[in-house]
């Protein structure tokens, strides 16, 4: 069985092209790539070039001549094998976030986020829809690189069932490359059927106008060597020129639609207009069940290390609305060995070399630790909006973003709770003036702090919003009032010991 | 059989304080530490404070303790347990440099470079000589560290065996705590007098004015917290204020000796003077040897991979010697897979926040993978030295610095391979100028190459020195005439190839 995809390039039968005609466009070619990496070393995108294919196909040797021709310097190669330990104690997708070249570099990747499900599948692990979860779950992921600017292309290289064997078996008598081949080659062969369908599937599934596939015929070495870096070429002058695309060569399905836009309507919903203030905790009762709290929290923290679960904890609010004293509150009943504090501010230059939520997947928790942001990526929505350090399209579809970086998390098991701490307009003037006041806390009221209140409406707005659009089932807002600091930080503790006890009770149930 | 560092505390029997007593200190004492810590994330060092001990002697309530007084955002706090996979494929001190504070900020050891010698010789896993030369690792680390301005300071809990006995006994009852003891704290308590005989000599050796332990009683909780966090602000305050540190309460021996400082008799060492450039070789003869050079070297990568051998490769020489071309002959023939070319130039706002060795240590490779510097930890001794932008103390002690560092890379059993390319005045001159009149290669050549230039001695002065300095028997500069660069290229992979050929005979013969 001939899968439609790849038929056109069955049907071609394109011969190899003579050593003299290779020289010759080689040489023109490579000089326009070398070219071409030069302007992209200035340029605010970062390119993905990914190989996947029929074994045999010359996805190693393209990938060893694009980095010949290039400066090696400036490109990244990256192959994934199972997981390491580091890497499978957090979400699937953590590892290849980590590997995202930097805006202005190239990253290869040699097997990728393709490898996994496409094994599974040729080889009846998955079912079909298990399969197209997965293929979601990565078109989401290339979407989000090419929304902020990324350059992907992404080659399969293909073999009918003949020419595979021939490959293999010429490789397996050739005297120094024989070791190369392995019985798992061969076993990936006899399943030849199952593997072109599953490719079918997939390809058809992910080609998308942001990160299309091409179709490579592997058979002979010259010509696809031209083919897969003409064709790296040719994008990468279209975009550093500020074109479109150029053709893939295959045609793309019509892109998977974008999901809803918060638009409109949503501003409607002001989620932050419900929260009731009215709850005042005296001092005593505060005493009695902070120390209970903090007990209980001390212990299921330590049961949660012996079962290996993660924990990340989000703190956003308005500023001077007790993110500080709530945070240091938890986790001051916590074994300093099992949570670490991020303070978001600026990011690093490495950081803004990468995509935003870069420097958050890079933080996430390895198992039984508790990742606490004190604000997070919701500045995306919150400061970057209202400032605007991020554009409308930007911010807008940060919504989806979030949403899907956030049921990774889950998804992966890690606990994820996100608290808003809500104080209202007075109460932030009353406590600005009382820190300027304080000679002990009157550092942490800055200029910054005043402008930002003269901003209020507009973050209200920017935080209702925020809140109607990425509550979802599995990781919902908790809004906290936080006009009385007892009660606020008695509510975020109740909540996450509450949270905490729920899954470890689930998890022994298992 | 009690320890001669010990006797001091045991015989001082230190009463507790009473919780009023301890209320009022701690009270003002916070109040210091909160203001340290602030001035301290303005200051251009980072704090080491690293907790050893008894097992019970209150180490992790003392770290709690601390995170709770201080900002917990700038504090991070590490613990080590057995190497994981990632940890293990890299020199035993990589993990510890990873995790080392930036500037500015607070790094909590809760479990440390000195927990392996500690179990290893109570356990009589190894012998006294072998736990001696660990102990000389770790003091070059810690003087590392403190040379380049980091507070270190080492506290050691300590209980006599009753107490420990009786603390145990105590835990174990507590309804929440049991579960903390496990066999193996009463397995360790058994051999407590091995255990404190290990202390006592790691103590007394470690003991430097530049990272001076500090034994406390560990009996009282209130005590021990104030006598712990009391000298950790001390040493702050007075660290902040440009001030000598307090006296540690524990008599430093006298500091180890630093190693021999490269000075004037060394200058007259004049390695370069001894490069013979004669050596040509033609087009034909390039090319044959090339090709099977390239052939050899990639066999040589792949058992390389298979053997899980790390490969780190030091590129250094004047500017235009061919260090680029040799670079790109190389990895050409390699998979793309296996190697990285880390090109060195300015650092990253993260690296500037750490030690300079920093970012190298960062770089290491995993197992079966090559490192490729163009460029390296020697612009140390090369353009921070001509250039000033290390001060003469900085880069005199490098030499030692960076021997260590190659040292324990090549124990780890990673082959070290260091490259000087070599061109004389009159070549670099012709190649700047046919630079310049090439238009595909003019972009190579910028103003700096030309004021680099006016400045040859100096740089042939540094060049000669660290060459002299820094060539080991274990990781010797390799001198590689450049005038001619065929037979450079040829050069560097005939020394690669034959590196890695002796390596591999010499694991197969293990």
């Amino acid at each position: 069985m001939s899968a439609r995809v790849f038929e056109e390039v069955e049907r071609e039968r394109v011969r190899e092209l003579s050593k003299a005609a290779f020289e010759e466009q080689a040489t023109a070619l490579r000089v326009s790539l070398v070219e071409s990496q030069r302007a992209l070393a200035k340029a605010d995108f970062p390119v993905v070039v990914l190989f996947a294919g029929v074994d045999g196909g010359g996805k190693g040797e393209t990938v060893n001549l694009l980095t010949e021709w290039l400066d090696p310097r400036r490109i990244v190669t990256h192959a994934y094998d199972r997981l390491t330990e580091e890497e499978g104690q957090r979400p699937e997708f953590w590892r290849y976030w980590r590997d995202l070249p930097p805006r202005g570099r190239l990253g290869l990747f040699l097997s990728s986020w393709y490898s996994a499900p496409l094994l599974d599948r040729a080889y009846g692990r998955i079912g079909p829809s298990a399969l197209d979860r997965k293929l979601e779950r990565i078109a989401a992921f290339e979407r989000t690189l090419a929304d902020d600017g990324a350059l992907i292309l992404k080659f399969w290289m293909h073999l009918d069932k003949k020419a595979q064997q021939q490959r293999l078996e010429a490789l397996q008598k050739h005297p120094r490359d024989h070791w190369r081949i392995s019985q798992w080659d061969w076993r990936n062969w006899h399943r030849y059927d199952h593997f072109n369908e599953a490719a079918e599937h997939i390809i058809t599934r992910t080609s998308t106008a942001e990160a299309p596939w091409l179709v490579v015929d592997g058979r002979h070495a010259r010509y696809r060597s031209l083919r897969v870096l003409g064709m790296v070429n040719r994008a990468l002058e279209a975009r550093l020129a500020g074109l479109p695309p150029p053709d893939a060569g295959f045609r793309a399905r019509a892109p998977v639609a974008s999901p809803a836009v918060i638009g409109a309507t949503v501003r409607e919903v002001k989620p932050l207009a419900t929260i009731d203030q009215t709850k005042i905790v005296g001092r005593k009762a505060y005493d009695k069940s902070m120390a209970r709290l903090r007990a209980d929290l001390y212990w299921l923290a330590a049961q949660n290390l012996l079962h290996g679960l993660s924990v990340v904890l989000v703190f956003e609010g308005w500023d001077a609305g007790g993110k500080g004293g709530a945070i240091r509150r938890m986790v001051s009943a916590l074994d300093a060995r099992s949570y670490r504090v991020h303070q978001v501010s600026a990011p690093s230059d490495e950081e803004r070399a990468h995509h935003y939520l870069w420097r958050f997947w890079r933080r996430m928790p390895q198992a039984g630790q508790i990742a606490v942001f004190d604000r997070s990526w919701y500045g995306r929505l919150l400061v970057e909006r209202v400032e605007s350090f991020a554009t409308e399209a930007e911010w807008r579809r940060a919504y989806a973003e979030i949403r899907d970086f956030e049921e990774q998390i889950i998804g992966h098991g890690t606990l994820l709770m996100k608290f808003w701490l809500h104080i209202d307009k007075d109460e932030q003037e009353r406590r600005f003036l009382a820190r300027k006041e304080n000679p002990y806390k009157s550092w942490k009221l800055t200029e910054e702090d005043w402008r930002n209140r003269a901003k209020w409406e507009a973050y209200e707005d920017a935080a209702n919003d925020m809140i109607a659009g990425t509550s979802t089932r599995e990781a919902p807002w908790t809004l906290v009032p936080g006009n009385n600091k007892r009660h606020a930080r008695l509510e975020v503790l109740r909540t996450l010991c509450a949270a905490l006890q729920s899954r470890l009770t689930q998890r022994a149930a298992e």
